[in-house]
This record gives C-alpha cells, sequence and structure tokens, in this order.
C-alpha cells in the first residue's frame, strides 16, 4: 500500500471509469458472449510475477467488458436498477480507501455511528413511525441485500416465538406471503428450517392487481389455528418484483397484530419512491409492522451493497444473532454503552458502508432525490402512452411507479402463441444489443417489463426502446 | 451519473485517499472518542439541497476521521488484519464504476467466468485437491465472509442428511468444533436451527497448543450414535481466532468420512499462508474435506468483501439454495449451460468481487504475494524473540504464522491478578493511541494478541510497538 502508487493508478483508474461512462452507450446493453468465452482467453494460472496496469486495463477493455451486461447503460429496463452514481461511487470508494471493519463501535466508532444517523435521516424521510428510530429500542442498520433483511428477521421472530412455546415447536411455525412475494423469502423460510408445507403462499390475480387478499390471509390463519399449527411470520411486498404490486399494510397489519405475528414490509424497489409525499400513501399502515426493509441499491442512487432494514425492537434481533466470544471483548460493549452492528446481521464482519448513503444524501439532498424518482416515473407514464396507443400491445397490470408490465396481445385469444411471441420478442429486443428488458408471468401470461430507473435514462432513450420494440414487434408478426 | 463530475470527484477523492495513506502514522490508531460522540457532530435530518464537496470532505477530515479505528495503520496488531492495498482497492473501485449485479450468468458473464477463473488459480497456489476446481462437480465461489461460507454449507450439508432421514430429524442432528471455533460457527448452527444442546464444542488445552484432539471427536461421535442421534457436520479450523491453533485434518478427516459427516475447514486467516510451501502441510489432509474457505480479505492484500469457499460437490448447495422465478429465467441458465452463482449464497444481488482478486493476483504475482506473507512470518518471529527475552513477559502458545499471544507472567502464581494486570497493560497500550492490540482467553488466562499482517508494517513498528509494551508494562509493575 504505496500512497504514491494509489494515487498514480487511481487517477488513471478514475479516468478509465469516467471514460466508461462517457462510451457507455456503445456497447451492447447485454453482453453477447457465449459461455466459458472468458476461459478460452485468460491463463490457467495466476502469473508468478506482476503484471503491469497497462497490461490489465487493457484486458478489461478487451476481455471483461465484452462479457459485461451494462447495468448502468441508459438503455437497461431489465429486472429493477441497481442504481451506481457519482456520490455513492465515491463513498464505496472512500469506504474501500479507509478499509476498517465496523463490526463492533469499538473496531470504529463512526462507522456504527454514522449508520446510526443516517437510517434515521431515511427513516424521516419516509416518514416512518418514531418506533423505527434509533432513540428508543428500535433502529435502522444496513444489511447487504433484501435477503439478509428478510433472514435476520425471521430468526429474531421464530427464535421470539420457539422461546414462548418451545423450541420443539419449529415443525408447527407457519408463514404467510403471496405468490408474487421474491422468491428471497422462500430462500430464507429454507435456511431457518420452516418446513416446506407450512409455508403458506396466498394466490393473488388481476382483480387486485396482484396484491394479497386481506380476506385470504385471515382464512388461512384460522385454518391453520384450527389445526394446532402457529401462525409467526407475515411478509408484505410493496412493489413486488414481477410487476410492482402492493399489498394493503394496514388491513394485513390488523391480522398480523391480532394473532400476535411477526409483520414484515419489503419495499426493496419501490420504497426509495416513498419518500415523495404523493407517493406515501403506499406504506400507509406502516405503523403496524414489525420491520420494514427498502434497498437504496436499487433506486436510490446509492451503490451496491446498501439494503436499509428497520426494526421497532432491537432487543429481538440481538437476542437471536448476538455472540460475545472472548476476543471481541470490550469495554464500551461489555457496559451496554453502544450498539454493535454484529449482532444485527448474519456475518460478522462489515465494511463503512453507511458513508455511500451519507454522500448520496449529501451531495443531491432530498429534493433532488425526490426529483430523481419523479422523473424516472414520468418516463415510465410516456412509455406507458406509448405502448396503450399501439392496438398490437396491451398495458397488462396498471402503472405505479416506474415499471410498465406489458405484451403483444393475443392474436385469436391463443395465449399459448402469445406467449410465445412475447419471449421471441423479449429475444429479439435484447439480442439487438440496443437495449436489455425481462419479463414475468401473470396468471400464466408472459409479460414484458420496462423497469425505468437507470440514473442515465433519458426520454430519448425510452422513446428509442420503444422503437426497438415496435421495430422488432413488427417483423415479427409479419414474418 | 456525469462522467466529467465523476473525473473531477473521482480525482479529487483519489488525492484525499493518498494523503490519507501518506498521515496514516499520525492518527491514534484506536479511535479515542466516547460513546455518541457523532449524534452531537451531525445534523439530525437529511440535507434538503445539494451540499459541497469540500463541505463532505472537511466533515471526513473534523468529524469522521476521528471516530475511525486504523485498521490499516502500520501499528494496527488487533483481532487479525483486514488488508487493504493498491490492487485490491483498485478491484473494488472497478467493480462499483462498473455497478453490476452478476447473481446470474447472463447478467454479466465475465463476474460469473473471472470468478471461477480465480478461484481456481488460488485453488491451485493452494495445491487444493482436483475436486475442488470447476471443471468437474466441484468449484470455488466468493462469499460476503466466512460466516456466510459455513452458512452454506452447513445448509447443503443439512438438507443432505434431511433428504435422507427425514424433515422431521432435525433435532437429532449434531454438529462437532472445538471451543476454539470461531463465534461465527455456533450462531450459524443457531440460524439453521441445530439444537443448541446438540452442538458439541470439544475442549481443548495447551497440551495439543488449543488443537482439537481426534480422540475426543471420536469418543463424542460414538456417544450421539449410541443416544441415536445423527452427527453430520464437524468443523475443524487452521488458524484459530484465539491462538491460531491448527487442527489436525488428516486425522479428523477420518473420523468425519467414516462417519458421513460434512467436514468444513475453516482456515480464514492462515489459509493465505498456505500458498507458501514450507506452510502447506499444515492443510494436509484437506482432501478430506467437503469444503475449505479462507478470506482474502484477511490476509491478502485483497479488500473486503472477499471469503473464498471450495466445495467438492456443488449440487448439494445448489439443491439446498436455488430458486427459479419466471421473472430470472434465461436461456442459459435453463439448458444448464452456466453457473449462476445466486444458487450458491444467501443474497441474490451479488457485485463483481472477482476483479479485486484478480488484480492483486496479477500486479504483485504469487511470488510477491507468498514473500509479502513471509515478511509478516518474520516480523512475527522477531516481536516473539523479543518477548521472550524479557524476564516479565511469556510466550503462551508457540507461533506459528503472524500471531503471537504473550502475557505478563503471574507474580507469586496469582493468576487473577495477572489476568487483570494484562487487561490493564492492554488498556494503557491501546489509550495510549500509538498501537492496537486485542487479547482472548485460553484456559482462563487473559492472554495479550500480536497479531502482525497490515500491508504497511515494517520491521520498526514492531519494535517500537515492543518498546511502548515494555514501558507501559514497566509503568504498571512498578506503580
Amino acid at each position: 500500500m504505496d500512497s504514491e502508487q494509489l494515487r498514480e493508478y487511481g487517477h488513471r483508474l478514475i479516468d478509465f471509469i469516467a471514460d466508461y461512462y462517457k462510451t457507455i452507450e456503445s456497447f451492447p446493453v447485454l453482453s453477447q458472449v457465449q459461455p466459458g468465452y472468458l476461459h478460452k482467453l485468460l491463463p490457467d494460472i495466476a502469473p508468478d510475477h506482476p503484471e503491469t496496469m497497462d497490461q490489465v486495463l487493457d484486458d478489461v477493455r478487451a476481455k471483461i467488458l465484452p462479457g459485461v451486461t451494462h447495468w448502468q447503460s441508459p438503455s437497461f429496463f431489465a429486472y429493477y436498477p441497481a442504481n451506481s452514481s457519482v456520490a455513492g461511487f465515491l463513498g464505496d470508494m472512500l469506504s474501500a480507501g479507509l478499509g476498517i471493519m465496523g463490526f463492533s463501535w469499538i473496531t470504529s466508532p463512526a462507522a456504527t455511528e454514522l449508520e446510526m444517523i443516517v437510517l434515521d435521516w431515511l427513516a424521516k424521510l419516509l416518514n416512518l413511525p418514531d418506533q423505527f428510530l434509533s432513540k428508543g429500542n428500535g433502529g435502522g442498520v444496513i444489511q447487504g441485500s433484501t435477503s439478509e433483511a428478510i433472514l435476520v428477521v425471521l430468526i429474531a421472530a421464530r427464535n421470539k416465538v420457539l422461546r414462548n412455546v418451545g423450541q420443539n415447536a419449529l415443525e408447527k411455525l407457519v408463514v404467510y406471503s403471496s405468490d408474487q412475494t421474491h422468491s428471497a423469502f422462500q430462500k430464507t423460510c429454507q435456511i431457518v428450517g420452516i418446513h416446506p408445507e407450512n409455508c403458506r403462499v396466498l394466490e393473488t390475480d388481476a382483480s387486485t392487481n396482484y396484491a394479497l387478499r386481506p380476506g385470504l390471509l385471515q382464512e388461512a390463519v384460522s385454518q391453520d389455528l384450527e389445526a394446532g399449527l402457529i401462525p409467526f411470520f407475515l411478509c408484505a411486498t410493496v412493489g413486488t418484483t414481477s410487476s410492482a404490486a402492493i399489498d394493503p399494510l394496514a388491513e394485513l397489519g390488523k391480522i398480523a397484530n391480532s394473532n400476535d405475528m411477526w409483520f414484515h414490509v419489503d419495499a426493496a424497489y419501490a420504497g426509495s419512491a416513498c419518500i415523495c409525499p404523493e407517493y406515501r400513501q403506499y406504506i400507509d399502515g406502516v405503523e403496524t409492522t414489525d420491520s420494514f426493509s427498502m434497498s437504496a441499491h436499487k433506486w436510490f442512487l446509492t451503490n451496491f451493497d446498501c439494503s436499509l432494514l428497520w426494526v421497532k425492537d432491537q432487543d429481538s434481533l440481538t437476542e437471536a444473532l448476538s455472540t460475545n466470544p472472548e476476543y471481541l471483548k470490550n469495554k464500551a460493549s461489555q457496559a451496554n454503552l453502544v450498539v454493535d452492528f454484529k449482532d444485527w446481521q448474519i456475518p460478522l464482519g462489515r465494511s463503512f458502508r453507511s458513508l455511500k448513503l451519507w454522500m448520496v444524501l449529501r451531495l443531491y439532498g432530498s429534493e433532488a432525490l425526490k426529483n430523481y424518482i419523479r422523473n424516472h416515473i414520468k418516463l415510465a407514464k410516456d412509455f406507458e402512452q406509448l405502448v396503450s396507443e399501439d392496438p398490437n400491445f396491451e398495458i397488462v397490470t396498471p402503472r405505479i411507479f416506474s415499471l410498465v408490465c406489458f405484451r403483444l396481445v393475443p392474436a385469436k385469444n391463443d395465449e399459448k402463441k402469445c406467449n410465445n411471441q412475447n419471449r421471441k420478442l423479449q429475444d429479439a429486443v435484447n439480442s439487438s444489443g440496443k437495449l436489455f428488458i425481462s419479463h414475468t408471468a401473470l396468471s400464466g401470461k408472459i409479460v414484458l417489463r420496462c423497469a425505468i430507473g437507470a440514473p442515465l435514462t433519458e426520454e430519448k432513450h425510452v422513446k428509442e426502446a420503444w422503437n426497438v420494440i415496435q421495430d422488432e414487434a413488427s417483423f415479427l408478426l409479419h414474418k
């Protein structure tokens, strides 16, 4: 770690990255390489002797970049966004530069304290109930991903209920979600040992725009209680991955609360929009929840990984996740004067991730962040309008945020053929390299997803995307 | 994401970080702030409007740095190191710059393929058995931390055995480790639902230098079998956190293999040393294991997070951790042509972490990396020599790698007073700000730990550290 070498190479890499963004539109958005391409280009063993920065950067250009799918391209409309921004990038860089571990307060007090402060800042921007603030028994914490956020609260909830009913009751515990809940939830249940047959996946349909129906939940809970099972966890979503569906938190919360269930809300994508007063309504009812998560690394300009989790009762987390070996003991922790975030998460190690969120909030300010979100939603509205004007296409579910779910309409009610055509259209569009869209299935229909949210996306990119989609569609339809 | 703003701010931050390393010795190694210090310095709410880069950098200098414990300081000797290096930093920066998600092959083929290639490179440097290479059914993967590495193999092992004996046998499963195994293992067992009374924590003592005794394991396994329980997982360690103890892999492996138990080896810290032929012997027997992990972010110049995990049977991982929702389906995955690392880990999201390991291996080369390790071990040997020459001190366990476990010797066999004095010595040394050491307990003795491994540490820092320790000790002893 030579400071002058860091300076020299660092400056060169900054220019490399800045140039990458300048030319990002020249790459195919979806990488067009074939499986195994890189094995053919790189040696089988590590070099014995140092290579130069030039050699490495040449290889990045010639061998790595062709295998990159450009998530930061303005024409990336697949999945949900994974924002990188100048401020988010700088924060990540500073964190890597300082190279500290913030698992206990003592190992870098600033890391723990800044995290508590910025999570409070964001809780206030989202107008979360006071119980989620760090001043009481609640608080926020940065997790690596929504999967980890859900995993830690599921463990906390599991241990809490097992403390009451006995360790051997694990096989009686029942969780509830909808068939639109992210697959991470199912995986998480599997990890903590919930029996697969005790995972209630409640069906949704177009009648509620794929939102979970409270009546269905109540019914399932009642049946499980009658069968002697123990309903203990409900996972609702604001902005599902498939179609950005919004589960009705207030009504669901009533059921969860009256049955002593832990209620978690996953707002990984749409949570960011809720800092705008006009979208805050979609998390109304959050006061009934036990925990709430959103991913700042999705649509909030903060580089991965930065998933935010708030809980009302930090004790339930730390009771489930604390370790206290001699080699980590220190006066501040032993005297209970501080928060040690190692006891709020799965791993021990943790980097200074709050720096990037802090820099995003300071270098942009909350007003600009609201306008950033509003602009993407406006662009999505424009795209929705373009789709709805074309008789070959239909909007499948009403657009609320920046995701448009659409498809080619079936000819002669042939849904099977229609699904195939939509798949073909997706392939054709993505193979063009001009944009990247993904798909999902809703009630058996293959649906195309245009998720707007890359920082560089402007009106012209959305229009160009639609032109490519229309062109490929008309080629397909007239073939 | 304006490329010219990134360029301008990026250059400024590079200089800031380079200057930080230039002046790193001017900071107290262990932060000397009091709990809650930062809340008094920062506002309660996020700013509405943008602030300038100058304001932010001024705050980093004035408010953040005083709360930082300087893990990259040449006088940081606590815990184990968390290496940052020019190459590791550049790799992290490039990954943040590209801002891609590599959860499925298709989402950035280069991310998956480079990871497979560099994990093969490192497996070869470690001379791991061929079954750990990616060409067969084995392979390596980057996890965030050792905790996650152990968690995924524990889930894989649990599911494998439950598939044979039935889901309801969870309460019969037994795991084995020593009382020196990292607390992460206990936490992991708790997460996956292993009954606490089924976690065998086998006692170690000075007679084996705190290594797990195979005889004790055999005895415990036999007893559990007789009691109708199911021994299914053994976690051994090469280089424990307390004292760098080395469990005898070959003998333990025999017992694990003959009882059909999953055998994992955690070499988080000492694994790095095993790239040197003269230290490779300490993982002899690795051929009997099912999985092996080491953390490149500890002592291998690769910035956090970069924990390497190799398994012989990738199917057991993917059978336990795969999800396949419609919105992630793609031709390459469906045709089974590619590896999707999302199915080898807990979270869905994953960044391009192999870049930093690749840059470390290329910009330094394996010969320099071996010498880097050897130099730290030599410095530790020097420190050990200094300690052993002072009659007030003793070496508590034989030093093998770069950790020296030592303490003030008890006066008149008063072990209790001796423990207090060692604690006081540690406090005095760390409060000086001149260096940072940590402690542990071995057979009830409080032991001081000097772990050498920061990239900037030179002979003079080790000598200075010893001078401070001696000075503080003589002040204590003559008070």
